[in-house]
């Protein structure tokens, strides 16, 4: 067996962004998969083999087992305005942000490819063949989401930027040792509920992405696989909505979390209190430390600018 | 760093009511924001994104959400007839009553019109324009509650009274510490499954308002809004019904439960095993203190006519 | 408050029986609230505020709710055939079962009373005033089980026992020192997850009572409350299975438990490990050693029958 | 109650494999009990008695269930896929794959029984007693896993692939002290929600076996119970599928989980630390310590081609 280990530890993947990357790449794949394939099982079985509500709960297990597979790896954001906001709350290097984002578009490509592999048969007969965006047989929103006819342009824009602010500020307190947290170990199902609250409430107008990885990864899928370019122009192209809506969202719910609660909550007496409260792993917290790190690196370069805009925003 | 953290010391509240009032306006926010969205869901998409069920279940994902946000900071009340029963038990200072609900009902209310702005145009469509509270496109009851027709104002008032009755029963053992009490982290899912409950079982005859902040907030908005004086006319009235009956409730509900189960249960036999089970942080138990001496304050005062009430009661 | 506390002090129970009592007659009581509400909700909306299986969640949820509410005074038992296999078990007093179980069919009963009220107007409705077991507009089925009009009697009865035994089979396990349990905090929501998927596998013959308060309570109350001897009568005396079967299958789960799997797992190895997993309240351990005695006393005085029978059937 | 006692320590099964054997059997049992039970409870109600969803639901309970009752004793894999998995990454040794998917198998036949048996009335009342494969009338898929007529044989093995590897994929992680697991005493409700995950998901195409213990003993029964030889014969011999498909998608989604996340995450520093988190009870950790020592002497044998057979595949 000495032979296989020694493979296994030339194997291991020494650098921090590369396996946080495999981290959020897997995660995002996991999460996609779940939540587009039951958007096919419902759309091709025209709901004889679950509805809405079960697509919007194999979303929201998605989550769950997506956040369980890969938090102590990457912190499981799933989401660049997650990311985004992380960044912005300073637990997130800002020089990860990219990266970040493309491993989790990549991700909900590749989901999106494997989701169409196995619903092939299925979405061709439903569509008799014809993939298209529009119509009682369109196939494109079992993997983007499109808004419903009547909702404007900047209704969508406020729905995504509602969902996204509701989503940070319903999740930060989750894990915040200053307010009441959840149980760390428990963090997944309770965030999976909180996404399944969202899409039982904000979905109808056009979807509830709240994440433009969700939403960009199977775009461009459906754009390499035969939908064409209507997946990008249909609805006077609304696609950049769910990409920057959920960007605004995410920073502005999470500000109203700082400025509302967390502000004004008591500081944890002393360490060895916090560390009562503290269950996360040692490798979490070595992480945590050197994205400040990386981010006080960065922020002294940006120093002025970044200070100038915290005090302006808030 | 040190102008923002600066700047953030010097914007903390330091009043705790205020700080409170901000928890509960937060809270109840939450609460409907995912509740009445939910029903706006339902309703305008003719129950094609989610039925009945789903739109209670969001109801629930907000409760458990919104007690998460702000329990640290005001014990997530979220609704004037659990502050009144608290206040009963000894919990909250009368004082604070009034504050409280107010603050809840401001919650609600923000909560109806942000709700309202994102769902505008699906209501416009359903409603071909027309606000109104009667008829198969009457849109008043995504936010507020209303009966069916055939249900009298009695039977009314008392489906309020024991739903509430039911919500107090239900949830008081669950954080008592001489009873077999929930895991203090996971009281937020396990409260919120009761409301699901409630909902799922006493809604049919008036929408299981069960909380007057929930009810009166959204009514409030709906008249602001366009759909005028009749959402407090029609049905006779019966607005003041989910104002009036779950403050009975409530009330009524903690007291069966002190009566039947608390009284009854063994005494806590020490300091030392009540501090065991005890996982509420210091700040819960200082802001508790604090209200359970400003009550004492307050009962003093009213001494002699408090005794002879609950006396009376009892 | 010295006179309010004296007072208290004066009213508490002293005698465990009794507080026991209460306690089952009042879970009982919130477990049947929910469940015949529920139903009553789902018949009288023509299904248009929840479904067959929004009922199967809300009895789930009374479950759980009445679980956290009495088990620390009387074991939130809430089925005769629970408290019998309990019996069986050991980990009930003989000399218990009966009052037991007719403190379980008074709160069912006491339930079904106050559905009935809240219900009223819409059974009425519904009904068009005639209260019949029968036809599409039957209103008894919201309170009391009945089988379809296909299954015969004794697909009935093994219906019955199979569901009953799947009860303790799969409750036993939960709170097993020696098998892996589940956290004695949150048995009251596994529990009741586990109730959830016998009425949603296991109901579509005769209701899924499963357990015989559940049933005769609330067909006690319809029989006194309109329905006539009819509910009694029908289906050919169907009414004696739901009070027998699970019995039957209570007892005979516990027992397939016992001999498949609880025998042969390891003993605890000594007292420390043992206090390790133990996270019963000392009253709760005083109760069981109370009823361990009873059951000593009672068994020496029929010992030879008693041990003659345990051999027989085992 | 000596001679009791003394009959039961006689009966005491000392060999670990028949043990295990009978929680296996047991576990797979109830898994089906509940899984099948609630598709006859769907299926012969048409859809009145419950829907899709709440068959998903009720698979998920079984696993939940199952997991709770048998895991101390034999792991709970109830599936050959599991055991499969748990072999190629040592955890249980190879010379018991067999006993166990044999275990699997026989209780999933036995369940499949005992639902015929329960459901025998209203099953012939929806056939009008005809047991078929084919047609509005069939209950074939009551049991067995059966494709739609559009999914060809090459989809259905994929399908069947993506859905155990994701199996474990996602259940992996929440046992694995260097990851971020679950709560150990609340593993089996989170498998059970990803398992409800993937059958809201991934069950359009062929049913979503991903056990072939689950598909295969039931197909047994009914091929014997009279549903004759079409239940292998139908759909081009779709029954391999189901049987060959998860062993590969198991091991794939095994391996996948090592490759991409375990190799990377930071080793447990010493054995304190793993203490800590380490909650199995001291049978479970002998148990295994036991299958590691068998796979090891098993190994030993085969060791150069096990080797070269490890090295090839990763």
């Amino acid at each position: 067996m000495s032979r296989v280990k020694m493979i296994i530890k030339r194997m291991k993947v020494k650098n921090e962004l590369v396996r946080q990357i495999m981290g959020e790449v897997l995660g995002t794949f996991v999460l996609l998969l779940f939540g587009c394939a039951a958007a096919a099982q419902v759309k091709t079985s025209r709901e004889t083999k679950g509805q809405f509500l079960s697509a919007n709960m194999a979303f929201s297990v998605g989550v769950m087992s997506a956040m369980y597979l890969s938090r102590a790896v990457s912190g499981a954001h799933l989401n660049p305005a997650v990311s985004l906001s992380f960044c912005v709350l300073g637990d997130l290097a800002w020089i990860k942000l990219l990266p970040y984002s493309l491993a989790q578009i990549l991700g909900a490509y590749l989901a999106s490819g494997l989701v169409y592999l196995i619903y092939h048969d299925a979405i061709m007969e439903f569509s008799g063949g014809v993939l298209t965006v529009f119509g009682p047989n369109e196939t494109a929103s079992i993997f983007a989401t499109y808004p419903t006819d009547v909702v404007s342009m900047q209704t969508s824009f406020l729905d995504q930027v509602v969902g996204t602010a509701m989503l940070m500020l319903c999740i930060l307190p989750l894990n915040d040792k200053r307010n009441a947290p959840a149980p760390e170990a428990l963090l997944p199902p309770i965030v999976a509920t909180v996404v399944l609250g969202i899409s039982m409430s904000m979905s109808a107008n056009c979807g509830a992405a709240i994440n433009p990885a969700r939403d960009l990864g199977p775009r461009l899928f459906t754009f390499t696989a035969g939908w064409g370019i209507e997946v990008f122009t249909c609805y006077d192209y609304f696609f950049w909505i769910p990409l920057v809506a959920p960007m605004v969202g995410g920073v502005l719910g999470s500000i109203i979390y700082l400025v509302f609660i967390q502000w004004h909550l008591p500081e944890l007496e002393d360490e060895s209190e916090s560390e009562e409260f503290n269950e996360q792993t040692k490798e979490e917290r070595r992480v945590r430390a050197n994205d400040r790190e990386y981010n006080e690196k960065f922020q002294y370069a940006v120093s002025r600018t970044y200070n100038l805009y915290i005090i302006n925003i808030l």
